[in-house]
């Protein structure tokens, strides 16, 4: 059973992975920590907060983190997630108290006291936190079983041709992550466009008919206009849910192995994850001859390359069944 | 009838399509400039001017061009394409002269005596000489119909996880010729990759049975080594010729318009060719939306996604039988 | 009176810099933090531990850092330092525990546990400790007095025509340090290079006649014959302890106030320090027209242009006095 | 005597000193090219055209170069030199008609038509041109005897902290120019803004009394006014005329060897040009310990380091007397 440590930005797409980690009977959520990226700090952490009352969250330690990336500037996506990063439904009061660490020493603590190969970082924002925890903590790095994140993609970006939010938003933190000794699961812009929201599934998911689904259902109506006028997407893209979901159920996604690079610099580039795939021609057919020396043994990283869309859904609606009503209004 | 000039770095697929433009019916070639990168320029022109003799050409002109990438340190991949830059077949004597004209000079006197509109640019090596042209001459630009190149690509590289050779040979270079207002047709690895020179097309064209489909034979053979030794392909990739047949049926290529960019910076994309692809998405319908506004029209570059392998195995053929026998030996 | 923090990566010139932070009576010690540069963590941390037996120190905290720059390779000049990074005399035990904290945590909680304005830091290694505390602790920037950091400068670097070892060895973090909201004094190798440990010099400092003078001397002689056979130079440069004498006594510096950027890309200025001279012309006379806008107000950055050798070595000779013999062999 | 072939935009400085180049009688005038700069190609080659009339300069071929740079944006000095590129006195018709030539191939003819070492290339504007050249005609590098040009400077830059005008116009160009086998002298910032038109200077100018030198005298009106009102300065800085000065008169100049590094890339040093003084130190007595073996030679560059002002004025009025009335009007 999973233990995960949630890192996120709410964010639509962030309040609905945490309802589906939260309720996901596999996943035994160890804390939730926040990072500036869909809005400010300040607002992303006051969005968690009131999650955790609408998600009927408790015990879980809640901290905030980084409030701007390392290097770069603080891009906000204001066009998609609003001026509360969390616009559409009405938000109620915070559910949870602010854990006094700061996020990296909340990881720090909970992965020291956990033991090695326990705890799954899921970060869903900008990889900041992650990256200060790499550089402060490296002893502690070997005792993370893994990160499975939601950034990137090697077809194409959304912020530029090249670049997705969330590695675009910290660069140098992407890098720092990606180089780090832990195994990594890209979920990225290849398989997360392929999970939209559209209205048949908006539907089903408001068929489970409690006051978090409704919820879940406003958020997803204002998170689709937006991608509707911005990108003329069907219906947006369940970005961090599908994250979360591959924790859950690792079969809901299929990946194959390949190194992964962040580019930092750059006039087109910046921003990118290039995935090595010199291994693959033609028919398709995976192979590793002439680059890669078999003494290497396989790359770190998984790249997911296609979803399982019913899988999918099929745990996000029994995420929420499992969380009932939770009368947080 | 497209009328051509063909600026090459012969190189053994350049040599296939030095000949598919010199037998197929529908190419007019006006001239063959040289540049500097499967091997130097002194080499690449020698073997250039042999081909002349193999193939028979006559009344074309032969330019030597640039000798190195106008900013970055020269790449020669001799591993592919041996010491000679043509190694395997028995090289006969220079057939042309070489023309006193700087390959950039020849190609602004073609353009300039012909009507506008009427001259395809078909570069399969780096693109220096191209962009010297762009530089001295850009009143001459608008006089190109068109330039249909083979290199870059989307999916992948090979001489790094994002380059392709050609490109990565001198990246200022590609970037001044794709930022220059004349149309484009990238024909990148993702199609170059999808026709291999397997032992059955060899076998194909060693069926014309003349001397000069046995020499293109024994090009293949040392190329397919190569490839099989450094990359473990089954067969070598047709990157030139495949061009060279675009320019002769277009129909051999599915494009799709884009807007390319080619990044010169960077730790791991220096040499890339990056594809704006926020035009598509989930179910492949290429689409506009919200990234470009419709008043902008089109990209002008259009990008070779897959290749009708038979056809392009058909047009090679042919131009050989129409080619026969030379007695160039 | 100053309370300073001192940042460090012992290092010859960091020894003589505690040194004369401890027997300076102007300068309260509050913490000494150790950061990877002139050798690997582990080695600086237990030269720093030794050398607080060597200088006497107690009732200070000594706690360890980064171990590692943010995003470049580690740089470890081991033709300057040695093996140990502080070869030449012999080393005695370790004088301190390690404090449990990180550095970066150590510095947040006593900048915290002081009032505003009160802590200056000295950083003399790569800044890699305080741009992380930058960016864990943002709300502490401001309780901080300043930064008087030996780094960069503006003629000439060290390892690279343009840049100097410490803003080299973690550019990134430099870059974060300079663009933080603190002022900034920085002591460079325009002044550094004019305080060498000449003959003279080092007579005067043996001169004080105690063991503590005695290993002075011995690190001088090791690290004056690395400069002289790597560099040519008459005597070692006084780079660190010449940070912490400005901070002793500021009249040991003439400064100008400019602004200051730390460029982190570049095939030759990755780590250079680009001062803003736009200011000063023809006769020397420092101005602001044109270039900077009156209600910007002063840089916030200070840059060391001229030094007082001889108010430099009193301070120095004083410290030893001062300090004594310690008997720590 | 030095033949000069002289490549500028003009532009303020470009004007005196291609009238300094006609009036003095040590330099032999060979040519005259244009290149994109200080304004459009179109208005600097207008301005070049009308300035021969001013001169009376005949039997000089005059010739177009680059329109713009390499690669990067162009930038125009508008606030500078103003609309036309040399806003100021009652400009004359054309005095030359333009050679049919480009600039680039002009130069190739002049240099091939002379011996070996005869040919100066004075370069006062972007080194497009110059670039071209080189990566044109490679083999015509040798027979060039040096390049001095006006741009760079180590200590500051105009348009940013680091870079020049001149080199941050092309700084791909300058990187070309300063890496190919010609010995060149940078007159950069740290020489030019040493000559200040200040108001005692433009009346020792009109003193000559010739409509010529009441031309000149408009000039500097014009480009005084600028320089006071952009950046402060109490007399325009004589840039290119200082250049030209130091071709007629090398003691005109204090210069050092030393090598010299174009930096394209970066968020802040992109255009500067890096002189390696790591050869100097303290005492400012130039050595080349350590850091450069001493079978490599001595460096390829020169820069110039003082200024001998009264010989550079009184080589202006000389070459203003020596022109005399020209009745351009």
């Amino acid at each position: 059973m999973p233990k995960v440590i949630y890192d996120c930005d709410p964010g639509h797409d962030d309040a609905v992975a945490l309802l589906l980690a939260w309720g996901n009977p596999d996943i035994e959520l160890l804390g939730v920590t926040t990072v500036a990226g869909n809005q400010t700090l300040e607002k992303v952490t006051n969005n968690a907060r009131a999650l955790a009352r609408v998600a009927g969250i408790s015990g879980v330690p809640f901290a905030a983190g980084a409030d701007r990336p390392l290097l770069g500037p603080q891009l906000i996506p204001e066009e998609i997630h609003g001026d509360s990063g969390l616009d559409g439904p009405q938000l109620p009061a915070a559910g949870v108290e602010l854990d006094s660490r700061h996020a990296v020493n909340l990881i720090a603590d909970l992965v020291r006291e956990h033991a090695p190969g326990e705890i799954t970082l899921v970060p869903t924002g900008a990889l900041t936190n992650i990256a200060l925890f790499a550089r402060l903590y490296p002893e502690l790095i070997e005792r993370v079983a893994g990160i499975t994140l939601m950034g990137g993609g090697h077809h194409s970006g959304n912020m530029t041709p090249a670049a997705e939010f969330n590695i675009l938003a910290d660069p140098e933190a992407a890098r720092i992550v990606f180089e780090a000794a832990w195994p990594i699961t890209m979920v990225g812009l290849d398989v997360t466009h392929q999970v939209l929201a559209v209205p048949e599934r908006l539907q089903q998911l408001q068929g489970v008919g409690t006051d978090v689904s409704q919820f879940v259902a406003e958020l997803i109506e204002f998170f689709g206009q937006a991608y509707m006028q911005e990108r003329g997407y069907p219906g947006p893209p369940m970005h961090d849910p599908l994250a979360m979901a591959a924790v859950a159920d690792p079969s809901v996604l299929r990946t194959v192995a390949a190194d992964v690079y962040v580019e930092t610099q750059g006039d087109y580039a910046r921003g990118q994850t290039i995935v090595d795939f010199r291994t693959t021609w033609d028919d398709g057919e995976p192979a590793r001859l002439g680059v890669r020396d078999a003494q290497e043994g396989a790359p770190r990283h998984r790249v997911a390359m296609d979803v399982d869309r019913e899988k999918f859904w099929t745990l996000l609606v029994d995420a929420l069944e499992h969380i009932g009503n939770t009368n947080f209004a």
